[in-house]
């Protein structure tokens, strides 16, 4: 193992950089959003450009200290929170915020790695162009953050994951090398992809300080409803009949279980309820057409095709964008909800589409055997994304159950396993998830994944202990 | 350098597998189609299961040789052939041609990497879904090499290219063992992307030997249509107004010049050319869109913004899937005339689509510098993708111009290269492009395919030669 060494005064000296890229170390660094994880310090470091990201790592590799890359510090898996490591360099990208270009023409969009990904959007906007990457953090979340766990939210089903959106890095090797790939092309294939290696790699095979990012044409006409069905597997269907009528027009596709909307109802009794009395499940569906396209007659196809093979009970259209705002914020609040109810164990799973049903009857009853618990599933079902979370019998809170949580976990994700499914759909690895990683993971990808860390970063300085447990050849 | 052993009778009869597994080897194994390399022999393996592929890759790991993937044999850039090894293991996944599963209800199809890219195809449309993917050699091109070439085609501006259609894949490592990452999931943020670095990496990291594949519905509702367009530059300009007025509904965004459709003239007079006298650039814009929504509409909209901004001289609506298809012949023929006129050197190129004007103009001048050549340029320009083609003077043939060839070449890729383009668009490296891969890559870039190529493959027995040259150390 090599010894990684502090990062103390004479290193952070060595570095030569000007007084600003040595901002306070305020404790936003040294937590996570959830307070599960804490670090014990740091050399807080804020390049403003690459070259000064590249002396950092040039001289982190000669002298075999750690850096811990930091980017909105929202990532709930403690990717950006080292316990144990002695003294690292903490590399925040705050300072490397500017937009370098935009290329509405092109549709593409070159953000350095410290640009908050709303700030990306609003950009796209200016242009009447839409990036489509969205999420509860976006108003803090930053674009190399974003890149690097390969974030998903709610346009994953129409526009991809976060790795789907970008062109081309940046990026500064683990030995202090800037890769240049920073390509706006959208056909490429002159050797290994090296972008979708260095995206969610979650900083331990480099650091991402630029990319450029695809835009798209805003749908021109919009339209949002909500679908009372009777199960997951109706919704499945309905997403299915979605297709075949509302063709590639679908946007989002995301199902929530009354018990969201009771937690709503309970915690935030201010949100307005779509229905008098919830159904058992409500799916939200979100079209985005061309200008001769009227949403809302699709989505009026779209009931009765679904009323007809009894997969819908009931159904609201939004009349007017106020509306359709409305029905988003019953989705985006759920989280918030969830948050004041205190989840005992919350899991971001994915399974095949087609076991959704299954694993959602399977799973229930798993934790029904458990105790007496309330369960929320809500999720993007069009991606076989569920947020499959747990929470206290009504009464109880999140401390009555601490010793149940790590049985509740390993059932939710043992079972997840068995469907062929992904322990972590959307928010990485980090340092929460490495034991299941080592669980679930394939052995053959698991080995493969450590020779390619131990050949690009071979003293093991590239946020250590982050999705791969430090080895003991580092 | 690692010595490469010779496949020999004692190594082919130590992998015990059944006298199927050896089929004759003819000569389509030992030439690539435009005949441009040549093989001097090798021992032909065509293993059935996965478990075979390991056994073989497993003894070539242990013996030192050499295996060389061979799927379709359609690749332009020698890939499958090598010259200059010491008779190599061709492994050819001909007999992995099974369906393994389609799973209609999530737009998923499971495929062997044998299977060819038209019986992938067929397979969805069978079940009401599309596999977009779609280029000139598809009744060949098989799964496993359209992958391991990431493969373009005519449907990217939408659909992506071929590792935008593929959730995950199960592979033989160069050591011989199974990575089995065949995930159906949208969403599985479980570690690096290993399915990506396989992915275009033309065998030389490993051998996929199945992929699970993101179908598409099919869009219930299509339309194509031919506009006249002054300049490559409208041409840009109209693709970014139909973002405007048709959305996400554009599939297909083709340009042509006037020679291809001159080409067709002289060499196959009997296909129906769409304009009395061709005008200098013709636009094929292919759209699909829900059931609601009249594409023969939003194109004649679109005619009409074009033609008021001056970007639209003339234009074709089809009128029925005949025409359509016939106007999608022309597009698709052009290769063929090209080839009955015999280019002198031909150019699978990438600009960032504002820079397709200036490209193409300055790229023109230079031939004209060079001598008088007929250009033929034409292409994906809604990808940045154009096939810059160099044909000789009316009355001259290929073969006059044999001194020329390596000027042209460098001619257009260092022009390319100036403008942040890629030299191989979308038919790889191979063995065709490795010199123009080390003139034209970042070398981070090259050094870090360089370290995973000798972390993954230490003793350089998968496919040697492709993407990268023999090392020093292999």
């Amino acid at each position: 193992m090599t010894n990684l060494i502090p990062a103390d005064d004479a290193f952070a000296a060595s570095l030569e950089l000007p007084p600003a890229a040595f901002p306070a170390l305020t404790a936003s660094y040294l937590e996570e959003p959830r307070g599960r994880y804490a670090s014990g310090g740091g050399l807080l470091v804020a390049p403003s450009s690459t070259t000064e990201v590249a002396q950092i790592m040039a001289a982190a590799h000669a002298g075999r200290v750690a850096v811990v890359p930091y980017s909105g510090g929202t990532g709930l898996v403690g990717g950006q929170i080292a316990q144990d490591l002695p003294r690292p360099v903490i590399l925040s990208l705050h300072r490397m915020n500017k937009i370098r270009a935009v290329h509405a023409d092109e549709n593409v969009l070159v953000a350095e790695a410290g640009v908050i990904l709303a700030d990306v959007q609003s950009a796209a906007e200016g242009v009447n162009r839409l990036f489509p990457l969205s999420l509860a953090s976006e108003g803090s979340a930053r674009i190399g953050g974003v890149l690097s766990t390969n974030a998903g939210g709610v346009n994953v089903l129409r526009y991809g994951n976060a790795r789907d959106l970008c062109l081309g890095v940046e990026a500064v090797m683990p030995n202090g090398e800037v890769m240049n790939t920073l390509t706006r092309l959208r056909k490429n294939n002159t050797g290994y992809d090296m972008r979708h290696l260095l995206i969610g790699a979650e900083g331990s095979l480099g650091i991402i300080t630029a990319a450029a990012l695809r835009l798209s044409p805003r749908p021109a006409s919009t339209g949002v409803a909500l679908f009372a069905v009777e199960s997951p597997r109706a919704a499945l269907e309905l997403l299915s009949l979605a297709g075949d009528i509302a063709g590639g027009t679908v946007s989002a596709f995301e199902l929530m279980h009354r018990q969201g909307l009771d937690f709503l109802r309970e915690t935030m009794p201010e949100t307005r309820q779509p229905w008098p009395t919830p159904p058992d499940w409500t799916v939200l569906v979100d079209l985005g057409g061309p200008a001769d396209f009227d949403p809302e007659v699709t989505l009026m196809n779209l009931f009765e095709a679904g009323s007809e093979r009894g997969l819908v009970d009931d159904g609201l259209i939004a009349q007017s964008t106020r509306e359709a705002d409305e029905f988003w914020a019953i989705r985006e609040t759920i989280p918030e909800a969830n948050r004041r109810i205190g989840s005992v164990s919350s899991h971001d799973i994915s399974v095949p589409l087609s076991s959704i049903p299954d694993f959602i009857t399977q799973g229930t009853q798993a934790i029904a055997a458990l105790g007496p618990f309330r369960v929320n599933c809500f999720g993007h079902v069009g991606d076989g994304n569920l947020h499959f979370n747990v929470f206290p019998d009504a009464g109880k809170s999140r401390a009555d159950y601490e010793d149940a949580r790590k049985t509740i976990k390993r059932t939710v994700h043992d079972l997840t396993h068995s469907f062929g499914g992904s322990v972590s759909a959307e928010h990485g690895i980090g340092r929460l998830k490495v034991d299941d990683l080592e669980r679930y993971s394939d052995p053959t990808k698991l080995a493969t994944m450590r020779a390619i860390k131990d050949a690009l970063d071979p003293h093991g300085i590239c946020n250590p202990g982050a999705v791969l447990r430090r080895a003991p050849s580092n």
